[in-house]
């Protein structure tokens, strides 16, 4: 792999709206818009993870119809964004796969709708993704965000994006965009 | 109004993969993330445009769900981003209901994935929206894109997102979500 930055949607272990910890659903919709965005700011892997062999199931069906047959021949666009998908039980291996193209270690950066101390801007995750050849990780959580433990196992915690007033509930499909943009868009 | 940018979500008149002139149906996650962005990012109005009686009944009915009874108790986040929904027959009644709240003449600003001449820069609407009160409506696409009459008739046109290489296929909900933080997001 030559992209030192790749992305990664976990659906476990994340909140739920009573704060339990759950295993959400795969939800359709991600897994398209956070491959095309991906693929449009030049990643070259985008990782499902979810422990759920059922939903992993799922995942590679629908990458599947759109990878070969009438799927891909019908939308060739789709295709091309489908194919840096990778679907994982867990986050240890989407790390491993993505750090098998790399010789420096894997560094995680997780992300979440909330202010916490030590988080970094995107701004800076720019220049140190621009300066140096370690592979980032961004990993981005489904229902209402990933666990504490999540955050503290992360080598680095992103700064949330910041809207114009305290209104900030973006879906994770627009986050992963806008964060994309930031870290690798051409203005 | 004091925000000087609305977006508008038009149905028709655009393109399917046959370059046929159509009306695309509502998608419910278009109206959610939409109004989640635009809502992150202070905008006061999202038209959804649709010439359809039925596709306004159900945009009317999925705003209304998350705004009365069950939905506003469960979700008020949604509530307040579906808050500043309005479903309109056509864009000329987006524009007067826009223009309601401006002393300026309503300027539009299409957008779509093609490079064409003429085109201003994200960055220079930016300074515009900064700069001056002239209120601007951004026109959001469905489908292949919005018709080349609407790209003659609008006021402005913006420049596509570029992303790293030849592939520029981002989701309309992406597309908008990184458009709104390139005009009004912090960094």
């Amino acid at each position: 792999m030559t992209v030192n930055l790749a992305i990664a949607l976990l659906h476990y272990p994340v909140y739920n709206k009573h704060r339990e910890v759950v295993t959400t659903a795969l939800t359709n919709l991600d897994l398209h818009d956070i491959a095309r965005s991906a693929r449009t700011f030049g990643l070259e892997r985008f990782y499902i993870v979810t422990p759920s062999p059922d939903q992993r199931d799922l995942a590679a069906r629908i990458t599947g119809h759109w990878q070969e047959g009438w799927g891909a021949g019908y939308n060739p666009d789709r295709k091309e964004a489908l194919d840096i998908v990778r679907v994982c039980n867990n986050l240890k291996n989407a790390v491993n796969d993505f750090q098998a193209g790399f010789a420096n270690p894997v560094k995680t950066v997780i992300t979440g709708a909330t202010d916490r101390p030590n988080s970094i801007a995107v701004s800076q995750l720019r220049t140190e993704l621009e300066q140096n050849a370690d592979p980032y990780l961004l990993l981005l959580g489904t229902g209402w965000g990933l666990t504490d433990d999540c955050f503290e196992a992360a080598d680095h915690i992103l700064q949330p994006i910041a809207g114009t007033g305290s209104y900030n509930h973006l879906s994770v499909r627009s986050a992963a965009a806008i964060m994309l943009d930031r870290l690798r868009g051409t203005r």
